[in-house]
């Protein structure tokens, strides 16, 4: 992938992650590593980031519901992890995986689909 | 890119954007569209959105400092915007830019330069 760089990353652990800035959950922003498309963004809290690494297999925090919740654990749309990178605040992960089937829930293969109308004002 | 779809994107307005599910403030992750590279994840208002929307370069807000952050303006690495995506629960914006120089305050082209170890069980 041309994203990446040569040098190796600096290897952290859960504690180093800073989960207090935003009250227990880190923003998490899934990347799928065959298209470089980002898939979506959702939160994780401890739990979820640890069985993140111990299975594999993308987990967030559900806010809506206020669950643990495997992506893709009912619709099969799973998320096999490739490397979770960390931010240089520690606050923000990036979930590098194969998406299996689509991200969205909508159908589509990622949560970004829409477009925000660009209007340049002349100066 | 190969990410990119054929289909034409739904257009939205600012209008159309969730601001109240996060007191005011949408997360928005930045995408280099030259190399795919996932640079950051920052936050904006409403301001910061139009004010992205009409120069053309992309604009935050900055938490830590309570203010409108146009992002390179004073240290020149500037992002200039390709598109503006918009999730599908409208609360959530991908920002693909052109980046001058480097993304990351530490000097590195992404802010995501460490990686969490994974660990995964046997079972």
């Amino acid at each position: 992938m041309s994203e990446k760089t040569t040098t190796a990353k600096i290897k952290l652990s859960v504690a180093d992650l800073d989960f207090e800035k935003q009250g227990g959950l880190l923003p998490v922003v899934a990347q799928d590593v065959s298209t470089g498309a980002v898939l979506m963004m959702a939160y994780a809290n401890q739990e979820a980031v640890q069985k993140t690494q111990e299975s594999g297999f993308a987990h967030y925090w559900s806010r809506s519901r206020g669950a643990l919740w495997k992506k893709g654990e009912s619709s099969g749309h799973l998320q096999k992890i490739v490397e979770v990178l960390v931010d240089c605040d520690q606050d923000t992960l990036l979930y590098r995986v194969h998406q299996s089937g689509v991200a969205c829930h909508t159908g589509r293969p990622t949560c970004f689909f829409q477009e925000l109308t660009i209007k340049i004002k002349d100066k």
